[in-house]
């Protein structure tokens, strides 16, 4: 049986915020350190680890996390989220991204069809479609294969697949299933529309439009721009588009289109990069085969989150730390910092996933809550942060707790050796470096070069940032952002947040303001 | 006299204190918000205005912020700093980058030179070296123009000059100023240089190293990187590559260089986008007089920081604003929305400006403060972060200042009419319509959909996104930083929060690790 209690009022919450807190520079200091760190390492799928030794945590937060875990029923509210619940309480829907990478549970039937059938039915489709977009079968007017696609999509249209796209886009190019170039499209401001168009050839780009409501004012917008572009280049449209959408979406059944493929309602935009939404220009930038290996490793980890064991389910020990980093110890912000220029764009994903699902101040039941919640998330890859705002994060009057990501090896294969040590031992030595140098400080007596430590951070360290890691990288933090919504009884899946700015937008277009709203619309001469 | 005193020992401090907090959805509803939008902004350079309606402060605020400035002696301590004075204690150093755009205040000779000529003279040379690029007198050595610029550099050789490059890029193309193509290498990640190597003709790319100290590790690995690159081509890397140093690094007159610029040690990285280190990249990619223009947007704004009128003095407004928001109002992270794809990198910019600066828990003599500091900044284009973490900005637990910008005007003149409005239109709309949302909000009988409000933000607004408004823009939020630094009372120009990090760095690659390092080290397969 499932309780849905709020944070403030779960027993284990009370006894955690009693333990007591771990000085992180004594425990991460000598010989204790060193075995801390191998001690403190959770397996994750497709040989990830996650190390949490420089955490402020011992046994005994760990031993009140998972009382935390069990009593607010963790992994059971994940069964009935993947069996098909209406979990996302808001909108009144089921929450089935899982399900595009694998069935953790029983199966579940909706809009009269299996639901991981459908997902896997589209997958296909595309799959198909990609082919013949590579062999030529699908081509442009004058026969001529297409090079570039472009994605027109915002939100969870646009920054999870151009997140993958760019984690993927040089590991397809020395792995010889690079096929296409990816081109991404969001913002209404009209430059960002123009600029992409200046940069690519319209007659051989196959255009992506991604909404699944078919009604996204941005993505409408864009899609008219583009199509302007190709008429002027004397081109059809309709045989330069295709749509990624619902199947209720008036874009589903358009002649406007090539093709459709379809999402379904079960699925957030935020969650979107393993259905269709990533699967088109994925698919097409890179061939199936990768895609369908990004689904693998996503899988693997989900499979991972279902442990009731705390030690044997990352996501979920992850999102725990979380939690008390957020409401025991107080801190309300984190970075995260992939070691990876790959990964350049994927705090901006992750910025969306965490601070679009848990920045809300009522709980499921739409009833306030009296604790914080989701923290902001902001991240920049390193080593260039070092270079930027980690002078905060290690000599600031706030503790910002940190994500680092690295891997042993670069994904290219081409370095060189300077002053003894390649570029990617040197990327590594800063990671763990500064993993110390936060938590351990050192104390010098020019109290402006003094380093206080005690600012805590877990590692996720693989061997290579690959299609199957980035899938359990991504599933990993998907996972560990819906345990802490758990934890926190919010809805992760709703975001009423953006709709009043909308309506306003719409007042301020039909010139139907007043007062400051009117007043701002003078300002920017609308 | 200056005194030098910390905020919590200032009085005006302990008045703004008690003065009590504006109810920000009161005072921006109905016609008194309508009054407020139009009394409360203060015009900046180049036709740019700095309007703060929706901001908590009232004329009782503003008078006590007024007296703060006073008391702390804002424009005394800002006029010690361009006569120069040694302001950046920790590194004993002046601080002159406000001289690279003009002379605000006496003549200041060191290293035995006029300061504003010798900036002057490096902007002349630079000058004169972009025109020979661009007529072809300076070409490779087949004699053929060259077409790209690649500026290697970290931290604020790379963020700066990089934002202000995807500011102009479009501008200039549609200005036809447009010259070269500039690409930058920043991340000691092997994969960071390899991929831009891919992604350019290294025959016909001319390369800038930019490094003051021409010690930075990341810059000097990368080098060879490249110079790898053209020897593999057949190429002699000493036709192909410029340095941006200090006249006393290994690198300012070295015969691997066709020509070297200088910048000195009263320029700090991360304001150095007005010194040759965005000169050279800037004046390549769009001509010099092209970066004539954006330095002179950048001395106006300087002009209007050296006014006392608080009301005349848009930067300093903003830092107390800030202050007030952070010490007394208790917000520890401030957003920056560009509505302008061009400025998608901007707050990346303004991250390291801010974060760097004023991240800091000792005062200028390398005592201990006891109140918080410079808070975290992030930020990403708008529309875009309206589909991402507006949802946490709205109705998360926490308040997040906000600081918007928008344009009348988009850069690049190509729009498209969708549902009666343009695209530029729906962008300022929107805009608009997130200022109004934040501070009224609007309630709901369902608390999901209820909107608390009282959520503070200030727009900067200007007509449209040139090398002068940026240069504004840029100077403004540079001369913000500087005045909440004194406020703070701390050193806004060094960073020694860096060192620890490159010093435990080093001993990893030397293998002179025990402890938790080592673990790491292994970990990471050092």
């Amino acid at each position: 049986m499932i309780t849905w209690k709020n944070l403030d009022t779960v027993d284990a919450y009370q006894e955690l915020a009693k333990v007591e807190p771990v000085n992180l520079k004594e425990v991460m200091s000598g010989e204790n350190g060193a075995e801390r760190v191998k001690k403190y390492s959770v397996p994750m799928a497709e040989g990830l680890a996650y190390n949490f030794a420089a955490k402020q945590v011992d046994d005994k937060v760990l031993a009140a996390l998972s009382k935390l875990a069990e009593e607010t029923q963790l992994t059971e509210k994940f069964e009935e989220l993947y069996n098909g619940e209406v979990i996302n309480t808001g909108e009144k829907r089921m929450v089935l991204h899982h399900m595009t990478r694998g069935q953790l549970g029983a199966p579940v039937e909706a809009d009269g069809v299996d639901k991981r059938a459908f997902y896997v039915e589209q997958q296909d489709r595309i799959a198909d479609f990609a082919d013949k977009v590579h062999s030529g079968a699908i081509a442009n007017e004058a026969g001529e294969k297409f090079t570039t696609v472009v994605q027109i999509g915002i939100g969870g249209s646009d920054l999870g697949p151009r997140a993958m796209y760019l984690a993927l886009e040089n590991w397809a190019k020395v792995n010889d299933t690079f096929k296409m170039e990816a081109k991404f499209i969001s913002n209404v401001d009209p430059d960002d529309a123009s600029a992409v168009l200046n940069t690519i050839d319209v007659a051989h780009s196959l255009f992506i439009l991604v909404s699944k409501s078919g009604t996204t004012l941005e993505t409408l917008t864009n899609e008219s721009f583009v199509k302007d572009a190709l008429k002027n280049a004397g081109l059809d449209p309709a045989k330069h588009m295709i749509a990624v959408t619902s199947e209720t979406s008036p874009l589903a059944k358009s002649d406007d289109y090539l093709a459709a493929f379809f999402m379904d309602d079960y699925i957030g935009g935020r969650y979107s990069s393993t259905s269709a939404v990533g699967g088109a220009v994925l698919s097409l930038a890179f061939g199936s085969d990768v895609f369908a290996k990004f689904l693998e490793g996503a899988a693997a980890e989900d499979a991972l989150s279902k442990n009731k064991n705390l030690m044997e389910n990352p996501a979920m020990l992850d999102a725990l730390i979380g939690v008390y980093e957020r409401n025991v110890l107080g801190y309300g912000t984190t970075a995260v910092l992939p070691y990876s220029q790959a990964l350049n764009r994927f705090p901006a994903h992750l910025q969306q996933l965490d601070m679009e699902s848990n920045g809300k101040s009522v709980n499921r039941f739409g009833e306030p809550v009296d604790y914080v919640t989701g923290p902001v998330i902001f991240g920049e890859p390193g080593t260039n942060g070092q270079h930027s705002f980690y002078q905060l994060l290690h000599q600031g009057t706030d503790i910002i707790p940190l994500q680092f990501v690295g891997f042993k090896n670069n994904q290219m294969g081409r370095d060189v050796v300077i002053q003894d040590s390649t570029s990617q031992q040197k990327l590594c030595a800063n990671v763990a470096a500064q993993i110390v140098a936060f938590a351990c400080g050192k104390a010098d007596e020019d109290r402006n070069k003094n380093f206080e430590g005690g600012r805590p951070s877990s590692i996720i360290v693989g061997d290579q940032l690959t299609p199957q890691t980035l899938g359990a990288l991504l599933a990993h933090f998907e996972n560990k952002v819906m345990f802490q919504g758990f934890v926190w009884n919010v809805n992760s899946f709703d975001q009423e947040g953006v709709q009043l700015g909308k309506v306003l937008a719409k007042r301020v277009l039909a010139h139907e303001t007043d007062g400051a709203l009117k007043v701002y619309s003078d300002l920017l001469n609308i």
